[in-house]
């Protein structure tokens, strides 16, 4: 008998016909003979209605008592689905974050997990109850008060219970098939990944892969979760993400048994996937002067900004102006802010003009293989100039090459990669809407 | 500086501009330099919304899940109604029965107060807070789950509150103006009661008053808090509830200082009001054999239904059959599963058979006047008599008598017993819709 933690999203439990047919699976679960820990999210817009009731009451909110309102709705959809599990005639049990142990810090609206006591969820497993987690939310130990994780909570809740559960393994269902090499619904001919590193699992998520939210899959990395990313709508076996330094020479099964590694290290393609994101903007520092510390003083301005600066490129410096430009991407949403911030201290910081262009558009190849292999760049480069397509950026880490281009063309961009790196499936995958959260 | 409790039920927080509109008047409360604690419910129909959802997942759901689900309702409503407040440059801060300390049994759906330790309270006042509690909720100690308090627990929760914080008086805010001497919907020349002891007002509650819930005016005379029963839309001072034999020779005003009695008590009438309950069936058991004991082995029967009996009317037995004939009323939804009972052990218990009658109406007349002064149930008799109104049932207390009559007389009974103990007021009385529960 082994332990699963599985989470369900919002759009899985969202209304009572959703949340019986999840009971259903969960009760399957627990007949296969498995002890069963469920995080759940709020059902379908829940939380969004709760935000629009809140702006409705006042424009700001005050932080602690948008997260009391907030956490009403996962108290609702783990009500709902421990009486419909009852129902079917086992044993089930909510508890909301606090009563669950999910210790946070006091960051009201992003709260992070600071430890897990989950000593009455144990106790209900010991009593042979399957339990049930509100997703989202947390306890400050200090304030006593109520706390949200932030977007993405409910995946980092089913993580942090497996971690502190030593679960064998957590079940993130969502609304398709599992991780895919890119966008199905931009390259129909992408392919399920059956496995992935934790550390390119981050790299695809952090550059536009919606199925999983950077934070959880951390939070997974550092305590050795393994994740079993799958559809709630059928019985296929979904994405494995794992941490190959932890699992000591073999890879985990979605059963929670493991193989060895030479079985399955050569199936490890050089590539895992390749994301598309089109939510950032690009800066452009005109006329930095090239003297030691200016880059630092003009990133400290952005930093002041708290907006998430991610590809960073400074040129050479002109000869004849000893000037240079540097160009660097944030969220679009931050993008005012930054430019407001930085035109605030031009004189001081002593640059030209600024640009700004939201119409690109950033592309990700991301895999571990690529450590060893020096060509992958060459032949990224070499597929999009086949297809024109222009670049204008390029920034790599060790298991990433980003490159941004004309948003326009990204699209493209993903396809004529995807095929030029061996990706393509012989089938057209089948695309659900949304991404399951 | 006083301190102030105020409760406001779910209709005066229907919507946005409900909850601003009840946080303005809470902030006027603080203004005058009160420390205030505030019960609340949850947001109109919220509760039944969620009921309503907890019936299309399973029709029988698990208590202790209802109640964590039910409990969302007013968790919402807290957190919107502070930060309302919030946003009008007040401190406030919304906490859930059991952060409030509001400790009950274990009885899901209807449980019952067995401590109130406000910790948590005491210090968001010593804080200059405004304190924001969720009505209708609590919290069991042995099993650490949520409950609630059932119907009116809002109510309960704001007395509760009021007992253990010492508060100089508990505000139920409603959308009427206070007690009135009848229903103004049925009597227009109704009156509103300024002061009306906590015995008449639990005769009134128990005969058809809607107002007050009986378990919170309980609560409050047990705990000798005094109630200020008022209009949530108008500042017009409502009704005072409180209990004489606490006061000590002086009778509470609503702004929390005491009178002497003399000054009052001259003008206390003989009668409190009058009240009408078309929600009860009679049930007759006929030709009940007249031997000791059988009264209580009927009553046995019906006690294991848990129907809540209230008058019971036993005619004389016939000199020649020996037997006897039993009436009694219960709630109308109780009525089927008692008959149901009563029927099974026709044979053991001896009587003849069972007769329902639906049709009823009851009235009672409340005043604690009325035990000094004998010619009360002459008055009523005649009245009614004058009108051409049978009585069916009489039953008296100490300071009410009860009548039933055809359910199609009763309104008119209403009336003409109004004016008949000279409670007309000169004017029509404005009424609201609703019940402000």
């Amino acid at each position: 008998m082994s332990l699963i933690v599985q989470k369900f999203g919002g759009s899985s439990v969202s209304d009572a016909e959703g949340i019986r047919r999840v009971a259903k699976r969960i009760v399957e679960t627990r007949k296969a003979g498995h002890d069963v820990v469920v995080a759940v999210s709020a059902m379908g817009d829940t939380t969004d209605e709760l935000l629009d009731l809140a702006h409705e009451v006042t424009p700001i909110p005050a932080p602690r008592e948008l997260d009391m309102l907030l956490t009403a709705g996962e108290r609702i959809s783990m009500a709902l689905l421990a009486m419909a599990i009852k129902s079917m005639g086992h044993d089930a049990r909510s508890f909301t974050g606090s009563q669950a142990g999910m210790i946070t810090d006091a960051q009201h609206g992003s709260a992070r997990i600071v430890d897990v006591t989950p000593v009455r969820l144990r106790e209900a497993l010991d009593d042979g109850a399957i339990v049930i987690v509100a997703g989202f939310q947390g306890f400050n130990r200090d304030t006593k008060d109520i706390t949200t994780l932030g977007r993405g909570g409910s995946d980092t809740t089913a993580v942090a219970l497996a971690a502190a559960l030593k679960a064998d393994i957590c079940e993130i269902y969502t609304d398709v098939d599992g991780v895919y090499t890119s966008d199905p619904r931009v390259v129909p001919r992408a392919r399920k990944i059956d496995r992935i590193t934790s550390e390119e699992m981050l790299e695809l998520a952090a550059n536009g892969a919606k199925v999983l939210y950077i934070r959880a899959v951390e939070y997974a990395r550092r305590h050795n979760v393994v994740l079993h990313v799958r559809s709630s709508f059928n019985n296929n076996e979904g994405t494995i993400v794992y941490n190959p330094e932890s699992s000591e020479g073999a890879t985990p099964n979605a059963d929670g048994t493991v193989s060895k590694r030479e079985e399955t290290d050569v199936e490890n393609p050089m590539i895992a996937g390749v994301a598309a994101d089109l939510s950032e903007a690009k800066i452009t520092i005109v006329g930095v002067p090239d003297i030691p510390g200016k880059a630092a003083q003009i990133f400290k301005i952005v930093a002041k900004t708290n907006a998430n600066v991610d590809m960073i490129v400074q040129n050479v410096s002109s000869a004849v102006t000893g000037r240079t430009d540097i160009s660097f991407t944030v969220p679009m949403n931050d993008g005012h802010r930054v430019l407001q911030a930085l035109e605030a201290e031009k004189s001081e910081a002593g640059f030209e003009s600024l640009q700004y262009d939201d119409q690109i558009g950033k592309l990700a190849l991301v895999g571990a293989g690529m450590r060893t292999n020096s060509g992958v760049s060459a032949k990224l480069f070499e597929a999009l100039s086949d297809a024109g397509i222009n670049i204008e950026m390029i920034s790599t880490s060790e298991i990433r090459i980003s490159v941004v281009t004309r948003a326009d063309t990204v699209n493209t961009a993903l396809r004529v990669v995807h095929t030029a790196f061996g990706l393509d499936a012989d089938d057209v995958a089948e695309v659900h809407g949304g991404t399951g959260r």
